[in-house]
């Protein structure tokens, strides 16, 4: 894409009551814009950078047979008030409204309930199971504060999982296979090696839930690690009985804050019995089905990784996240052979199928290098009279500040591949 | 995709209290399940449809230079009470909900307002301009009925556009490149044909204004139309000084029910000056931005084709909407030999690029044909014994019923070409 034909601009300073790091950065950068404490739009690049993450997280559900859905943000009291969640006092985020004939509905936090009564009219026997079933999907929750920028918002879209099992074998077979599947997630986001899934307080249910936990000074949990087993354990269950069952002793561990990207939860029959979601299990009686629940907030990951990649400079955006792979910065365009040239160029990195953001904006160059590091794209390749003389290209790495001399040839078919 | 996978059943009966045909038909295929009066969740199928229609608009709207973003449901109050449109009197259709600290606040219904704020920070000189700018968002509106199914419902995802001008001639240029991108829409959609550019009433800076009006038995409104010249005027300003304006005679005209499936706004400068978009004009004052916008719900568009193409027997999708281009329907999959058989020829089929449903499951024959005919893909084929053995394929065309007898090379390669 051109940069002078992107609608957002830059600028210099974050708004004066945006505290935290993540939304300050991204607000500079137009990536987002705040509406009101606790709710942010999404501007081009950073919707690019959202959907980036959310095809990641698809790829991944879809990967261990997830079907994806959409319901809706608005909510049957008659289905909350089965499970005695509609209760203002049994749940304290709950955004309310009202139908014409003043009937109160909710708007949904979380999805258990309506997705348990839909199931019903699908899942009859203990051959309909396993099914997983996800979606992304706009939850509403009345936050008392939010000044956590985009990790902690009023508004947000959700990857909310529920699996459905015949039994608690095969669920437990099903939730080992979505901790993988998350652990491949945060791996590709560029946030694997700082997230742990973390043991957490379980329910009804089972003993433990897990969390993933990703370290960062933003974070709002505290997580004890214990690094060479790569063991997590949130600070609300840390004591003796859970280290003995862990078999680790309290010295061991080391106290991180962290921010929870992802959940996983065993939900049992809570849910299948009250709604009644029963299907005919293999001696012919009515059984409840089994099931668990496992979230994901594409836009918190995305401000996680925010808070622990940026530098003074700005945004560092891993690869698979960033909206644009390369940020080509054109130089000299006042002259007209250049711009040619320079259009040229990134006519045929587009056409090696690069993603690339071309800065061909009438801007000054101390200008186009602030905004560059700020937005922060894994790449930036100057393009200008000296490269079209020299037929040399440098390749800056932002994570790094590494640079690489590429002939134009070695720019189109493998920079990537060309050690720094 | 294997239909022994998916978690939705078919049903012979839609719920009683379902009064439109298209709910009624998409609840039965499982595309779509009811959670309340006016608010439907999206099931696989009918998700993978929505996101057909999705995709038709997204690439028309980025052929025009349309740049996406998300803005939030949660709405500031302030930037409402600007316009004056935060008043329950003016707007009828607001959900409010409340902050803990008991500030009121609404759930958008459109984004005017929040869009206008936004592009204070982005668009500051007539050299900015022009900017389109897009949304694919759940609205939420509170409608006192809501009986016409996917038609009309409380809440639904909406294609709305901004754009921004200099001046009304860069608008009206902006507003004709989209009204032309609306037809190529709904012609993609298979619904071009029936569908027409209907005058409405104009507002306050324009005479009229377009909405996109789609002939169906099934429409909330009626337009009078000359079909030589595919003019169509709304029922509202079917006046004596609008059909003289248009030089037509009321003679001429011809009354449908319709369902507006599209509209186009000129907005002037309302929404700019009340809310201070304003730039640096060729001459350097200050002048506001000329808006307009223009909308279209992929859901009403889904409700429409559905109410449009059935028939007794169910769904006809046409072509580029369809979740599937084709359903596989496999029989005699009892013999093991003819289920490997079936397998390898799903398998071809999707080694071809072509998006195939597979019906494997264990059924009788004509549950399977009734499900086909429900769902209404393009085209079915049958694998069976029979076609093992002959070498020969029947595909059946949906829409009309016609059947080509195929070689698997042809089905494989060419059988849209090969004429019926």
């Amino acid at each position: 894409m051109r940069q002078s034909r992107l609608f957002t601009r830059t600028r210099h300073d974050a708004p004066a009551d945006e505290v935290s790091k993540n939304a300050q950065l991204l607000i500079r950068a137009g990536f987002v814009h705040k509406e009101m404490a606790g709710a942010y739009s999404f501007l081009p690049l950073g919707l690019k950078t959202l959907n980036k993450v959310i095809g990641v997280i698809r790829e991944e559900m879809d990967g261990i047979g997830g079907q994806e859905v959409t319901l809706t943000g608005l909510q049957d009291p008659a289905v909350w008030e089965a499970t005695g969640r509609f209760d203002d006092e049994v749940v304290d985020v709950w955004f309310k409204t009202k139908l014409k004939n003043d009937t109160e509905i909710g708007l949904g936090f979380t999805h258990e309930e309506p997705i348990t009564r839909m199931m019903r009219e699908h899942l009859l026997s203990h051959k309909d199971a396993p099914k997983l079933v996800y979606q992304f999907q706009t939850k509403f929750r009345n936050e008392t504060r939010a000044k956590s920028g985009i990790m902690r918002t009023r508004e947000f879209i959700m990857k909310d999982l529920y699996s459905f099992a015949k039994d608690e074998e095969e669920h437990l077979k099903i939730y080992q296979q979505v901790a993988d599947a998350y652990h491949r997630i945060f791996s590709r986001l560029g946030i694997g090696e700082d997230t742990y899934q973390t043991f957490a307080s379980g329910g009804v249910f089972a003993k433990y839930s897990h969390e993933f936990q990703t370290v960062t000074d933003a974070g709002e949990d505290v997580i004890y690690v214990q690094k060479s087993r790569k063991l997590a354990i949130n600070q609300e269950v840390n004591n003796d009985e859970v280290r003995a069952d862990l078999n680790v002793t309290e010295g061991e561990l080391e106290a991180f804050d962290a921010s929870e990207v992802g959940n996983i939860f065993t939900l049992g029959t809570r849910f299948s019995e009250a709604l009644g979601l029963m299907i005919t299990g293999e001696d012919g009686e009515k059984v409840p089905v089994f099931m668990g629940s496992y979230g994901i907030g594409p836009a918190r990951v995305m401000g996680v990784i925010v808070e622990k990649f940026s530098d003074e400079k700005g945004m560092v955006w891993p690869d698979e996240v960033a909206p644009f792979k390369v940020h080509l910065v054109g130089l000299n365009l006042e002259d007209d052979a250049v711009r040619e040239y320079a259009d040229g160029v990134y006519e045929s990195l587009k056409d090696n199928g690069i993603d690339v953001l071309y800065d061909d904006r009438d801007a000054r160059p101390g200008e186009k290098f602030a905004d560059s590091d700020l937005m922060g794209f894994p790449y930036r390749v100057v393009v200008s009279r000296k490269t079209m003389e020299s037929g040399a290209f440098e390749v800056v790495t932002r994570a790094t500040g590494d640079v690489r001399k590429l002939s134009e040839e070695e720019l189109y078919r493998d920079f990537d591949s060309v050690p720094e």
